[in-house]
């Protein structure tokens, strides 16, 4: 008897354009025209950024839930974050709270911007009686150092007077002492992990304040008091914490909120992709696949740097499992994925035309691609079958 | 033992940016690619119009020739003629010789336009010794009946008073006898095949004048001239040589040279990829095929009444070999094409971007759709080798 093809969609979202799951969603239906037995499984991926909750929720059956919270200057907002199927896991992006998106052009500040509405999300979750908290990074309005976010699990940052300091990253230069005695005693409870796919330091030319604060609206003069407020932070949680934050890689990312969450959390600092894979229960999923389908948007030769399809590839790689990626649209070096573990990547337009009508067509275009690729995987199948029973014309019997 | 996968590729030309022998080794570096082992054919295909004569040379491996005739409004041309790898039959396009495109805007003049040019590569073509002629029709700058043509064979039309009349459909109203018999004598050795996608008639509302006169330059009271001129050659050629033309659907192709080629050269008029199916050879390479591959630069709703890809559909049906399209651009309409024989139509844009970037890489967008498609099919094949040996889990063995 030949059992049924079993076939794990594991796509990213596509930007601006449809979730992860809504992908997955076409690519089955596309499928499914062609072969209707086949074991479909959908397993809606991300990288540890943008549409992570998302595709977390969709691929563990779990749910968003929505709390008010501080925005990054401070005014109320009311953010998402997700309650995986688990029951034990939250998952947050900190550009819901604390993201630059969330504040105009001109009132952005990263010498006052705080991450602790992303605190707050964590407390949220907390409440939840979730044990596991994972933390996507990535598009933050701040530079704090994570101090924010620390401020609303009970930690004190004082200055010299013994006074709270105000919210944000410059008042860090004003760091005295840090107390953490008054932490939120769930904390140490939980397990954090952080998915951050940059290995920036906290402070100097490659660190939070000289890479990323000019997007958030840090001038020349606001980048060198920041950097210099970044590095006095650190030096005090080296003094009161015992913790070496300055050289570690990664915690200058999200304004530094990576050093925070590794001083105040022990959070471990991981590719998003690789906590997206565990969390979403892929591996589970390839032990009778016959064929993984990833996607993203855009695909290119940067794609095989971890990005997700690259992720999948990888995870599928492990298993023997053939991977296909289909992509919105193709860039340069597309070429070069084959021997990064892409059997192939399928680009899905279908004519000339605008951007707009190519978001527009996604879902068609998805749906097409996947009946074609089941059609010649069909095919495939049958040439063999024939070529099998038949032999080749002068071939004896 | 496996015998190799034999795959036929059997595409149209890709308008403004590649022959259809151009299609065929992109089509073919793509497959070989991932099938070295592969029994690769190449059929380039044509619709009876523009790149026929290119894609049967290349199919029969022939040649093309060139001649000086004479252009649809008199003055010297150089036009080509294809001669087949048979080296017995001829194929001319008329619009090499007697075309629009020869014309510039401002002195088109259908009253005067001639079909003598396309006579004369007739002529070239007896003289080198074939005996079918395939005459594509399509682009003509003529509204004269076919009559230049005729006459460059020996055909002499005459006044009331005996003297020949000039070139040009306007003068027919003055058409009082024909000549035959000075007739080229090998033209009764010859067989004519006409190459005609319409089916209007010579005259009236949908005829030859009213449809295709306002493109060749007719204004409306010129379209009334040439359609009395052509109704009274008509009934000319019913008393003289005892022909019907005026009710023959196709009679009004090309400014009515279907006409005359019934008239004068007992054509026969057929669908233009009928004739180029039969002299590519196509039939022959399909006994053994897996798999036919075809294409055309743009495809939709309207493939399927009689473009290439349709008739390259159909003659594979009747042989029970699997079809695939290639497509620089797919239009409206174009999921109907699966009942109309076609397994899977497959587009070959990567990205969004200007239509001369698209045309720019169809080599190489031709070229991986076909590892693509290779790829997938090899993966099915695989899938089947795999499915047939191991039992789905939880199945006895």
């Amino acid at each position: 008897m030949t059992r049924p093809t079993t076939i794990v969609l594991a796509p990213d979202s596509f930007k601006e354009c449809l979730t992860a799951k809504q992908v997955c969603d076409a690519l089955d239906a596309g499928l499914r025209s062609v072969l209707p037995q086949a074991h479909i499984i959908h397993v809606p991926m991300a990288d540890g950024g943008e549409g992570t909750v998302q595709a977390l929720v969709d691929a563990t059956g779990g749910r968003v839930l929505r709390a008010p919270v501080s925005g990054p200057m401070g005014g109320p907002i009311t953010a998402s974050f997700g309650l995986l199927g688990d029951g034990a896991t939250a998952v947050i992006e900190m550009a819901e709270a604390s993201g630059l998106g969330l504040v105009p052009a001109g009132r952005r500040d990263p010498r006052r911007a705080s991450s602790r509405g992303t605190g707050e999300l964590v407390l949220a979750a907390l409440d939840e009686g979730v044990r596991n908290i994972v933390l996507g990074l990535g598009g933050s309005a701040t530079n704090d150092g994570g101090a924010g976010l620390a401020t609303a699990l009970g930690v004190r940052f004082l200055d010299d007077a013994g006074r709270e300091l105000p919210d944000g990253g410059a008042a860090l230069a004003r760091l005295a002492h840090i107390d953490v005695s008054g932490m939120d005693s769930r904390v140490a409870e939980t397990t954090f992990q952080v998915a951050c796919d940059v290995s920036n330091p906290l402070c100097g030319p490659d660190g939070a304040s000289a890479v990323f604060g000019p997007q958030k609206g840090a001038d020349h003069r606001c980048v060198a008091e920041l950097d210099a407020a970044l590095a006095h932070y650190a030096r005090i949680i080296s003094e009161d914490l015992g913790k070496d934050v300055a050289s570690r890689p990664g915690a200058g990312a999200a304004g530094g909120l990576g050093a925070g969450m590794v001083a105040f959390f022990d959070a471990t600092l991981r590719r998003g992709i690789d906590i997206v894979i565990e969390h979403s229960g892929l591996e589970g999923r390839l032990t009778h696949a016959d064929l993984v389908i990833t996607g993203e948007g855009r695909i290119d030769g940067q794609t095989r740097f971890g990005k997700t399809p690259k992720g999948v590839a990888d995870v599928a790689g492990e298993y023997g499992v053939p991977v296909i990626a289909v992509a919105g649209s193709l860039g340069e070096g597309v070429e070069t994925l084959q021997e990064a573990g892409f059997a192939a990547v399928l680009p899905i337009l279908a004519s000339v035309g605008p951007l707009e009508e190519a978001l527009d067509k996604a879902p068609v275009n998805l749906e097409r691609t996947a009946r074609n690729l089941a059609v010649l995987i069909q095919l495939g199948a049958d040439f063999r079958g024939r070529q099998d029973a038949v032999p080749a014309p002068g071939e004896d019997v």
